[in-house]
């Protein structure tokens, strides 16, 4: 039977031996809504980057028509880069055919923190039918890593993490065990604030996440973020050449 | 209004500001309940110490007659110590009038983490009802400090952590706030798994604290553990003298 682990920050993976097992990373404010956006609509690759330099060394690889580089600092765009992490501005007529050079602050760490896995997937709200149904059909043990924010726990990303916890292991039938305490408390988290609509979006605006996107005046992309099933693709990561492609 | 935060683990303190608070220390199996037994039985003080030589150090300041030495690795007692980390060996018959040198895996580490607070007190199941009282009567803001089991999340302190949640935050005409979303969290863990006594039994003894016990045959512990207010003390830690007190 399938195990379904829900890790609440990525230094809370506790020597996780991830080796045989389907990593999910989420960053839903914006890291992981955003990479999903630009390979649902077109972008060959996206390539996940630590900082801003390894960005630049990465970028000169591509001819500059064949790439753009995109993230952000304190929620901002990079100097010199061509997108900010909106999923708002990676629609198909930006990023089409193109290779998106893509460094943020929680979303990169916590997609290197499973480079040791068998297999590492995006998720988020606007693709979670996708990987459900990827995790579904693998049949591997899961790890969802929450991001967080600078460090600390964040509600968006543990809504999510609770719902892929309702949605694999809390249904009748399910043959999914939930492997530890953490995937209880995601699950218990997402029962309690997610099932009623109102208290879900109440919830995820008042996440750190959130609360430091309204400072910034991108409520838009919160709404963009919380809105589920917008794509039917899941980003997987070849830890060893570090692109993000659809299979 | 107070503000009450919970904390999964001491390293999710997330260097919180502790000068104006009231730190909770809980280690539910069994560091929290034995000290609260020792004290609650008439022991003049309990000293945590972070390791055996500090223990014995400490030890060495007390005539023979007036000190037990106690605590656990892996459990178990500690070769040349009185006592073990067991609450039913510290009865009134054994502690009354003594100084009880105490050093234990998690609980004396989680103690330590909290040393700057403006107040460090105790709390376990065996002392729930008390601590609330101390807590509510104090009103600065409030820090609970899961100890964990070996650096990870382990149900029966966030248990312990999620009912104070409960019967803080979540009353009728409360005017606590929760600080956090582990706070969050761990108040819907415990009202999804600690309002139905069988489901709060099989969650307790399901934790990772209860299967290392049980593995040692120490059932009758975890059922002691699991007892509310047995007594009615609040034992208090002097950061300056080490000493933990009932005031």
């Amino acid at each position: 039977m399938p195990v379904l682990f829900a890790h609440l920050l990525p230094t809370l993976l506790e020597d996780a031996d991830l080796s045989n097992s389907t990593c999910v990373v989420i960053d839903i404010l914006r890291a992981s809504t955003t990479m999903v956006h630009a390979l649902g609509n077109g972008a060959r690759a996206v390539i996940p980057c630590l900082n801003v330099d390894d960005a630049h060394a990465a970028a000169d690889k591509f001819p500059a028509s064949a790439r753009l580089l995109g993230g952000e600092r304190h929620g901002q765009l990079i100097p010199g880069f061509d997108l900010d992490n909106s999923p708002l501005h990676y629609g198909p007529e930006v990023v089409s055919g193109k290779t998106v050079i893509f460094t943020t602050t929680n979303g990169t760490k916590a997609l290197w923190s499973c480079r040791t896995a068998a297999e590492v997937i995006v998720g988020a709200f606007v693709n979670r039918k996708a990987v459900c149904q990827a995790l579904k059909r693998s049949g591997r043990d899961v790890h969802l890593i929450c991001a967080g924010t600078d460090g600390q726990l964040t509600a968006e990303d543990i809504l999510f993490a609770g719902s892929i916890v309702q949605l694999l292991v809390d249904q009748p039938g399910s043959n999914w065990i939930a492997g530890s305490v953490q995937t209880r408390m995601a699950g218990d988290y997402f029962a309690a604030r997610g099932a009623d609509p109102a208290v879900f979006r109440k919830t995820f605006f008042d996440s750190l996440g959130a609360q430091n996107l309204l400072e910034l005046g991108m409520e838009a992309d919160i709404e963009r973020c919380m809105q589920p099933d917008l794509f039917d693709c899941v980003p997987h990561w070849n830890a060893s050449t570090g692109e993000l492609t659809i299979r």
